[in-house]
C-alpha cells in the first residue's frame, strides 16, 4: 500500500480496500492458528483454536466469493494491523513459564484477534449496506456472527477454566 | 519486550504485563488523536475525537491509579498491535482522495482502536477479578464501558452521515 498514492475516492473504493485488508488477515489468522495450537495445553482450548482454524478457512473462501460477487480482483493488501495483533500474541506466548499461564494468555492473544475482526466486519456490513450490496452484507453477517461466538467461547473457557488453572 | 526472558510466571505477572501493553497503547492513543482530529472534516466526527482525546488522558491516568493500587510499577510495554492499528489508520487516511471518504476511513479506523482496547480491557477485569481485586476490575469497567459507547457512537455516526456522505 502505497502512503502516496490516493487510490481511493469513494466508498465503493474503501470497500474493497478494507476487504483486501480483512482478507489478508484472515490469511494470517490461518497462517498463525497451528502454532497456537500446538502451544496451547488444555485439551479444550487447543480443540477450540482447532474448530476455529477450520472456520477462519471457509471465511477465506466467503471473502473469495464476495470479491467476484462484487466483481472486485481477489487481491489481499498488507494490514499492520493483523501483523502487530499476532506478533504481539506469539511475544506474550514465548514469554510465559508455564503451560497454564500460557494457556490464559493464548486465549487472551486470540480475543484480540477475534476484536479486530468484529471491528472490520461490522465496518465492512455497514459500507455494503450503503452501496446497495444487500448480498455480500448477508454473507458478512455470517462471518460476524461466527467471529462473535468464537470471542464468547474463548471467554466462557477462559472464565470456567484457563484462569483459574493460572491463578 | 524479551522473546527469549520468561518473565511471565503467573496469572498476576500476565495481569501486570497486560496492564503494562495498554497503558503503552493509551499513550500512544493520546499521541495519535490529535492528528486525527486534525484529519477529519466533519464537525461531528472531529468533537467526537475531541471528546475521546479528553476521555483517554483519564484513561491513562486511570491506569496509573491501578498500577498504584496493586503495587506495580507505573511501566509501559511495547504493544505492537497498537502500533500496527494506528499505522494502519494513517495509511488508509493517507491513502483517501477526498474530505468525505476520509472521514468514513477515519471512523472505521478509530473502531478498530476501540474494539483493541475492548478486547483488552475485558480480559483485565476477568484476571483482576481472578486475583481478587475487585477494586482494580471495578475502574477498568469504566474504561471499559467508555470504549464501548465511543465505538457505538462511532458506529451511529458512521451510518446516519459519515457513509452516507461517502457513497
Amino acid at each position: 500500500m502505497s502512503l502516496f498514492s490516493k487510490d481511493i475516492k469513494n466508498l465503493n473504493d474503501l470497500f474493497v480496500h478494507q476487504l483486501q485488508d480483512i482478507f489478508y488477515a484472515e490469511k494470517e489468522i490461518v497462517k498463525n492458528l497451528p502454532t497456537m495450537i500446538d502451544k496451547a495445553t488444555s485439551p479444550a482450548l487447543k480443540l477450540g483454536f482447532s474448530n476455529h482454524l477450520r472456520e477462519t478457512e471457509r471465511h477465506v473462501e466467503r471473502l473469495k466469493q464476495i470479491f467476484e460477487m462484487h466483481d472486485a480482483k481477489v487481491k489481499a493488501v498488507d494490514c499492520p494491523a493483523i501483523d502487530g495483533i499476532l506478533e504481539e500474541a506469539n511475544d506474550v506466548a514465548g514469554e510465559a513459564d508455564g503451560a497454564e499461564v500460557r494457556d490464559a494468555a493464548l486465549a487472551a492473544a486470540a480475543q484480540a484477534v477475534e476484536h479486530y475482526e468484529i471491528a472490520r466486519y461490522g465496518t465492512l456490513i455497514a459500507w455494503a449496506k450503503m452501496l446497495g450490496r444487500d448480498d455480500c452484507a448477508a454473507l458478512l453477517q455470517q462471518t460476524l456472527e461466527e467471529e462473535k461466538a468464537a470471542d464468547r467461547k474463548l471467554s466462557e473457557l477462559s472464565m470456567s477454566q484457563l484462569n483459574q488453572r493460572a491463578a
